[in-house]
């Protein structure tokens, strides 16, 4: 089902895991998930990183699925006892979390007289839900009403994904258009940016600057809108608004692959 | 002012930008700012992605500075249309956040008659704020009360940094040693990494699995604590019992320098 032009379909991030926030991981599966979802036009709109603590998953998870269409969740499914994630969501929703049967008959086929009570863990699924397919390694995610409950082995992750874009209602996809000054300032480009800016309130353009000690300076400004024909008129504008500024080494960024 | 070794100081990191939730951007901000407050015995307890909406920012500082000691927020402090870290913070506050003259005194020195309306916008402080150093490039950040606003642009960012830590009041630095094991899976590993964790119930545990197609697999087992010597008698603990279990390949990784 695709939502209307006028319909934003609207997404949270949640990663969790006390790895992430101590520093000894950096994340990179929000940035995948976000570039995943553009594909779907979903806009990611928030993301928040919690630890491994219950009531803190259960507040969260709360928070987000009552206001946004979707929650993805990555982190905290596997056997260990700090993986919680499961069980957490279960008591978000006010449900027990019992041994799913399709996840039992997998891990027994996989381990045998091997499946210990923490494999058995790894079954735990919302009542309700239904699985998210893991085609790379291990037991699947699964799905509990908006919330996608994910691996956060980013190879994983990124395999169970493919399984939630389908499910997804999709939105208009947001094309973007990107335009790099070079050596020049963010306080010459605001004006003719936010004039632009203003001609165009559908749309969303930002100002990414970059520097690059000891002199190399400038801004990626970005143009993101639903309509290609309204975007390549904005981006005109801004360049020919940019040049009258004054601002040299402007380029339209090819567009990514 | 330490604070006692009973006593956690938290703090949550507050990342602006509609950038990272597109996915253009990879944020390295979260896990710079997480080493950086360990450093100090801080907890980085939640993260939160927010995009250039003032309500969003307004909502979420408002809920992160009431529940933490300490806030950091980074991005949204340029002079273009989209940067409102300043003026929103200002609202949750219930402030105005009027030219600081410190920053237009900056901003004149640099700027002279070229200081425009878009440069004055990053001398708003909220009232009652105070300076954070950029010792970098560009006008510094601020202070108001337990929130410290930072640039997004990650060399700024980490250069103001640096003046947040010796404002911080500073907990016990937690140590942290890592178990790798390798060639057996979390299944095995999860009962003596449970037994060593009830153990000592001050620590934390956690186990961080790893996998590289098509046979690479194990995982990072992470032992924190504020006490030198529970943490070696832990990591004593948590070896024996995991060759009981039969893991084989267990190795105690070297502290990082």
């Amino acid at each position: 089902m695709t939502a209307t032009k006028s319909e934003r379909v609207t997404a949270a991030v949640m990663i969790i895991g006390d790895e992430i926030l101590s520093g000894r991981t950096q994340d990179t599966n929000l940035s995948a998930i976000a570039k995943y979802l553009a594909t779907y036009g979903v806009d990611l709109c928030e993301a928040r990183v919690v630890p491994d603590v219950e009531q803190e998953i259960i507040d969260a998870v709360n928070a987000l699925r009552t206001k946004y269409d979707y929650v993805i969740t990555t982190g905290g499914i596997g056997p260990t006892h700090d993986d919680i994630t499961a069980d957490s969501i279960a008591k978000a929703f006010g449900v027990t979390a019992p041994e799913h049967p399709e996840i039992i008959a997998m891990l027994t086929a996989r381990w045998g007289d091997q499946l210990n009570a923490a494999r058995r863990r790894m079954a735990h699924v919302p009542e309700g839900g239904s699985l998210v397919k893991n085609p790379v390694q291990g037991p699947p995610g699964f799905q509990k009403d908006n919330v996608f409950v994910l691996a956060g082995v980013p190879s994983i992750m990124r395999g169970m994904l493919e399984d939630v874009g389908p499910r997804l209602r999709t939105g208009a996809v947001v094309l973007a258009k990107t335009v790099r000054v070079t050596g020049t300032g963010e306080g010459v480009i605001a004006a003719p940016l936010e004039a632009v800016a203003k001609a165009h309130p559908e749309m969303s353009l930002g100002s990414y600057p970059f520097f690059a000690p000891p002199d190399v300076y400038g801004a990626n400004l970005v143009l993101r809108g639903r309509d290609a024909a309204e975007l390549d008129i904005a981006v005109s504008e801004l360049i020919s608004a940019l040049a009258e500024a004054g601002a040299k080494n402007v380029e339209l960024l090819a567009d990514p692959a």
